[in-house]
């Protein structure tokens, strides 16, 4: 953080998720010093409330860890530069939200907002997993794929606030159909939800006869925590189903590399738990489907450092980029 | 230009392809004042004698239009950040050429050198297509796909240097095999190549007789340019085929959008010069295509000012960036 102003008191991060608020202070020396969880408000006329939250949750933070030098929050949406959340599918009545303006007004200091995968890219790339690198791709492995980019040293939001969608890039365009009106995105093939529905597809071929066991006896109740847990227990059947995930999650790596050669592509979302049985098919297939591997480095492939307090450290580094 | 240093002299560039060597000088307004071509040399042992041709492009160029300030050099393949060129398919003999270091000690000044697709897009950004972007990106639509990308306000070439390598994403794993090893890259699709055998496949079912007319009658003779003629003339046939091909032109554009959101796609190589017949359905399509196009200011999608002159023009910019 050569670049970074000096910090006068302790960098205060809240990651606004649909269902809590976690808040960390980090200290001088990046490490979690301490957290805070809350509900996250729901329903009609939520909105005022969310704010009340979040001021309430700065002030406790201060009473606990002395005084508060920077405050950033990451919220699950489209965010403007100014910090204006212009639409979230998984708050309540959101539309152009000056989460900056009002919080700022509330605690009498500058807020900085951003997408929380964009804060969590900050955090692996400032603290966490691809610490020390100036082109890395976040790629969170979730329900659903979303990230965050950094390039030439720098966070890219794009020029709407749209990077780091990579889960709608459409890799098979006969594909199956995704809730976004298009056919065959990456997420359909490379999330939670495309592990499960790959492995229902080996079930109902009969083809993982302990997966099916332990989703009860019914293929179609088969989830990827099935598959996993097969797996631990050696179950050779179910590694085929692993192995045929990591070759769709490395085909989109593939793709980004494609776009921005990055120096190392950190994978973070609710599949890292797994990352022990995922991350040697991940990166056999990276390699096997790179183009021209015996002419460049190849782009290292790392589990991220921060998981689901990824959002909040990141925001706590806000006030420190550009 | 405003983060440039002030130029002392005329900017020169030299785009080195593979077959013929453009020289441009940049007027201080940002025109070309006078070009030059020469041969590329080829065969074994031709890379010193490459090196005496740039020479004397720089020497006639420096008598012809007064004192040269910068040369900047763009070449076909992978340049590391010191300008030596690792690797290049189209030129013969390539292994870590020095082609900064030994042009530099021959003219006794500077050189900068980089990919003639990423000099491409320099070109448009400062001088083009997409002057005053911040986030733009290049797609050379030629036999292949090829580009170059800015980000935040800089260009982007990747940790190793291999950013902007489009054409091979993969969009269809099922796809028509590629030289690369893999199926279904953006390229077999996309690209001139693409739309002839996109022509021939129609062709084949006899559905563009126009077009099969104007190959001499036969299906496995049709080549892109009989399509573009066919369409000038008004055959309903072949906008069918134009249409299908500016569909698959979208969805790796949308691909893209999903990576970095740039203000704008500038579209150049061969392919440009029938953009009149693509660019409708290809913005068509995309906006068709893109994810959540309510929610966002979409990019915009423009044909590339420079073309066969974006490299060298590009080139003559090299001095003028981080």
């Amino acid at each position: 953080m050569s670049d970074a102003a000096p910090i006068a008191g302790l960098r205060l991060g809240i990651d606004v998720g649909g269902t809590k608020c976690l808040g960390v202070v980090l200290s001088p020396g990046g490490e979690v010093a301490t957290e805070l969880r809350r509900p996250t408000p729901r329903g009609g006329g939520s909105l005022p409330v969310l704010i009340e939250t979040l001021t309430e949750m700065v002030t406790t933070l201060e009473e606990e860890c002395g005084v508060i030098g920077t405050v950033g929050v990451g919220v699950p949406g489209l965010v403007t530069y100014e910090g204006v959340l212009r639409a979230a599918p998984n708050l309540d009545g959101v539309a152009d939200f000056d989460v900056a303006g009002l919080l700022g007004a509330r605690i009498r200091q500058p807020v900085r907002v951003d997408n929380d995968a964009t804060c969590g890219a900050l955090a692996e790339w400032k603290l966490g997993a691809a610490a020390g690198t100036r082109d890395m791709m976040l790629v969170t492995l979730g329900t659903g794929i979303g990230g965050g980019v950094v390039a030439g040293g720098r966070l890219q939001r794009g020029a709407h606030g749209f990077a780091g969608e990579y889960g709608h890039m459409v890799v098979d365009p006969d594909g199956p159909p995704c809730p976004c009106g298009r056919r065959g995105c990456w997420e359909r093939y490379a999330s939670g939800s495309g592990l499960a529905r790959l492995a229902r597809e080996y079930a109902i071929g009969r083809r993982v006869s302990r997966v099916i066991e332990l989703a009860g006896g019914d293929a179609e109740s088969v989830r990827g925590e099935h598959v996993q847990q097969a797996a631990r227990e050696g179950d050779a059947d179910s590694m085929k189903v692993i192995d045929a995930f990591g070759r769709w999650v490395a085909l989109g790596l593939v793709n980004l590399t494609n776009v921005l050669d990055p120096q190392c592509f950190v994978l973070g979302g609710g599949l890292a738990a797994g990352a022990d049985l995922y991350l040697e098919p991940i990166k056999r297939w990276f390699e096997e489907l790179l183009y021209q591997p015996h002419l460049r480095t190849i782009p290292d492939v790392v589990f991220a450092r921060w998981n689901e307090r990824a959002g909040a450290v990141g925001a706590s580094l806000l006030h420190e980029i550009d």
